[in-house]
């Protein structure tokens, strides 16, 4: 079994995991893992596959613009058209897997709150890597582009090594960390903060201000 | 094993997701794929069984009208009472597959918007076999009625073949594809769109009216 | 395997299956079905248990007041509080199995329409029994008792043949039918119908008055 | 197998069971059980790792005061850093098993109702170890603090013997009981009571006032 083929069945599980929780609709989402620096280099999901069906052959092998490398079993598979924005993730955070999910809470809570979504003073905010108190977070949210530049730009613009999430409005929620394990800790922490925010119906600026 | 026994497995399999998925409850909603075009025949669910609890015997081969045709093994089964929309659907549109189940959020959103549910500017709209940006589709209520002729006719009225899919008010809804898998990929798709629409509460001819 | 073991593992099944759905949480809930009719003895889940690790011990036979009887493998276990319920709706209904879980949605729909819930032009109310169209179906709605009588008296009070539903206020919901198999799918439906109740927001009394 | 292993065991079981139904996300929230009483020593799970996939050996034993015990076979083991709390409230309310998961609805409730929520006439409260009648039940809300002590401080100032659960804001939720299945049952049911009262919108002071 060849280190791609191993981070496929990673990723297969994982993405299964995603599905099962209704966050990866139908072929939607994607998952990537770094394995290589320098040159930058992601094993990311493929296209058009469902996610909860994925076999440790559905990933390919990209570089940080997100395109099939020549030199690996399979290059004519073809990566997902968002792999280019984990790519530019990973480039810039330096993170070591990225996950790309459809759950339908950060999007509510992107549409409620189109200039960031803020948090703080809670508990699970230290699940996604931050403190439960004196600190605020503001999840970035950005327009949806089916450019992955744009989104790319628009990612780095607003990016802070401290936040590890990105909003894509009215599409769904980018998440990263030092391993698949991290991103999915964080992913689940801030799928329920969100929750929290768009349940109790108002944005932690209104209710804490001061 | 016949080719509508090995229907009727993939059928069985198929309604056991949805019945997790809380989208067929009790006997409710149906299945089909297309076996035949000249004339045009369907392996449908048959009527009254536990959705969750198919087996492959579970299956009838109908005509265009939702009849059981009377050359094949059991012409004796019962088809569900909605096979004649089914066969409706398939012959207008050229579907190969078609799945009507009673999630929630299709009828919560033909509740409140009874004229067409609207939805554009949604990343969501692409596994629905649409565009992201620039495009508005909507999708069509109409009245529930026992008579599949009047709903056949009703869904005629209103059929463009770049819509996969048709409300029925106080009822449920019907997704069509070119198979199972792509009836699948839309209707989770499509569900995501529409408990997005009916949680973020507005219309999206309101909020992005112009 | 004797006939009261035998019923213990199908109601132990479907016990499983509704502590799955978060219908029966902690002990909560009990199911029965009749064994006989003269006398009326049912077999019901013993009181006290988890609802989702019930083997085919934890049922008691009764009779229609509740009580164990004597003559049985081991008259010792305990039914069920609520059995005298399940012995009068089996007494007055004729039903063979009689099913009480503690879902939230009927809950819910009490505590906003507390003289009763009205439901009309649904197609799920056929899986309740009832007609899709010009039919209107109250469930019938009583404050909750801890005495068994005062309950029965309430439930025969409102009772008629075609509603075989019956909402205890800030308590739960009994439904019953020929067998097991009909009365789960006569509350999955009716479950799904107070939901879309709940959720879209207003009475069928108000919306459908005419 | 040790005494510790084998309340690892069954304290991961518990955790995965928490963890399917979301009340767990992430490394989020802890579970212990009492081992022994004079004086009083803890089995809690460790800190860090994900609460679907704890294996026996996550585990540690701890003093009422939440630090490791030098006297166990892996006394290396970091014990949660919520465990002082676990003890506090072992300690304070005789309990055999503490409970602390971060499920929603507890948290919604203690953001609608901050000086504590009223719950009564409601028949879930037995399962809470209450009555459903001619009771009225506070589950005590506490702010939220990185202090242990400062934790505990604020649960014995608000700790009755009858209500065994305890609300922290923008956290989670503690209950307990006499051994970790009566402590689930408890939860089950208060998880549920919360989840009433933030869907139907109102206080039970408001509504039931007299």
């Amino acid at each position: 079994m060849t280190a791609i083929d191993l981070a496929g069945r990673v990723l297969a599980a994982e993405a299964a995991r995603y599905t099962a929780m209704g966050w990866m609709r139908g072929t939607s989402g994607n998952l990537s893992v770094v394995s290589g620096r320098d040159p930058l280099r992601l094993v990311v999901t493929v296209s058009g596959r469902d996610k909860g069906e994925l076999s440790e052959q559905d990933v390919v092998l990209i570089d940080e613009h997100g395109a099939a490398v020549p030199d690996q079993p399979h290059p004519e598979r073809v990566p997902s058209a968002e792999a280019g924005l984990h790519g530019r993730i990973a480039a810039v955070s330096g993170a070591g897997a990225v996950v790309h999910v459809h759950a339908l809470a950060p999007v509510l809570a992107a549409e409620r709150w189109p200039a960031g979504v803020v948090l703080r003073e809670q508990e699970m905010l230290k699940g996604f890597g931050r403190a439960a108190h004196d600190d605020v977070v503001t999840i970035p949210v950005v327009p949806n582009s089916q450019d992955m530049r744009v989104l790319g730009e628009a990612f780095a613009a607003g990016f802070r090594p401290d936040t590890p999430a990105l909003i894509v409005a009215r599409h769904g929620v980018y998440v990263w960390g030092d391993d698949l394990h991290q991103a999915r800790h964080r992913l689940e922490c801030l799928e329920w903060l969100l929750r929290f925010a768009v349940e109790s119906g108002f944005d932690a600026r209104e209710r804490r201000a001061g």
